[in-house]
């Protein structure tokens, strides 16, 4: 992956600048690389004739560029064939904060709004090394043990990209916030964390499968947090708090 | 909550269909309502000047109603303030699908995009009903033991609402579905089940609070997986697959 988090913080914009909550905001590469990078899902909005729409996708970055696919039928695709604007978003959930008034109960959180032109990838061989990309990233060395994607597959998959023109970080960690005079409360306070976790392998039933899942993705061990294995593969580490 | 899941399903509408694996697709109250109250967080999109914008944000369904809310100084909230057209968006990773060759690796997925118009809640007494309504969806009986939501409080935070006027589920479950062409490939196919858990309580280090953890909210026991207790709490099952 090349390495971009050398470059200048993205610069915050009227579009991009976090207003509510402005100290959670951080506009340095790394910070919002290591948000996306622990994400397999992002939400991508898209107006048509004015209306939003936000469809929830896979999605990975290559330095500047974030990429997506999805059904060349797609409407969303289609339209975007153009090159449209977008804005890519992506977040987690790392724990519910119960405060000592209703007011104060919060959430611990990671966001990206990343902004961009989004456009089709029409090259072949770009989309195919693309899709591998996406593959290897989430199993290194699986694409070597399959075939190849066959022509047909990849027609009727749309590869999109956008280069990343805007992008800001928001981070909540910590505990409750709440005021002193709240402090005598007679209710329990902290944070209970939440993470994605990994559960135990279904093996396929249709027919069963050869190979060793240890071998294959053996990174996805049972009760690993999905965003730190993510993390793990992409070579960085998870910072905020 | 009111029952409105006898309701007929929502009209597939150009704007809400399915277009990509219809075969995936919902538009029965009870499925779509599983899906949005399974979560915490959506996704909402909006347009301004055109360009899309998608904000993470907690939420909460009442009925065919669902409510958000945010500093009455973020931007978003200023637009909606006229009533804006707005798709909401939720999702939940339920599996990363290892199947036979690259094409057909996939994830499990439960979502729903609910679009209509978004709104402030003006009336007070509203506001706060609606307020103390979300703490206690989450956390039954907590607003009992806390004070009142003073009125600063109340001022600097704006309730929106909007009636779902089209929504679709879109559901993946299930594992690989391979060619039978792949079916000797040599490598491990099936599901990693993926699902938000809950981890080891944080207690509140800045004044050890009071209270009892598993009397006030026990419904959060550690490794309990988040859609999970929401569900129970809102008295539904998941449902798909």
């Amino acid at each position: 992956m090349p390495d971009t988090i050398a470059l200048p913080p993205y610069a915050p914009t009227p579009r991009s600048r976090v207003r509510r909550h402005p100290e959670r905001a951080h506009y340095d590469r790394a910070t919002v690389h290591a948000i996306l990078d622990a994400a397999l899902m992002c939400h991508i909005g898209y107006a048509i004739d004015g209306k939003p729409y936000v469809t929830p996708t896979l999605f990975w970055r290559e330095g500047e560029r974030l990429y997506w696919h999805g059904s060349s039928a797609s409407r969303m695709l289609r339209q975007q064939a153009e090159g449209i604007p977008v804005c890519l978003t992506v977040s987690h959930i790392d724990g519910l904060i119960l405060a000592r008034c209703a007011f104060r109960h919060s959430l611990n959180y990671r966001a990206v709004m990343a902004f961009g032109t989004a456009a089709i990838v029409t090259d072949p061989a770009e989309k195919e090394a693309g899709f591998n990309a996406f593959i290897e990233r989430i199993y290194p060395g699986r694409t070597g043990i399959m075939r190849r994607i066959a022509p047909p597959e990849l027609k009727a998959t749309t590869l999109m990209g956008m280069t990343i023109e805007e992008a800001s970080a928001k981070i909540r960690s910590g505990g409750p916030l709440d005021l002193e005079e709240d402090h005598a409360a007679d209710c329990w306070a902290g944070t209970l964390p939440i993470a994605m976790r990994v559960g135990a392998p279904l093996p396929d039933e249709k027919v069963a499968p050869r190979g060793t899942l240890a071998a294959e993705a053996g990174h996805f061990a049972e009760g690993a947090a999905l965003d730190q294995v993510l993390l793990t593969l992409a070579g960085e580490e998870r910072r905020y708090g």
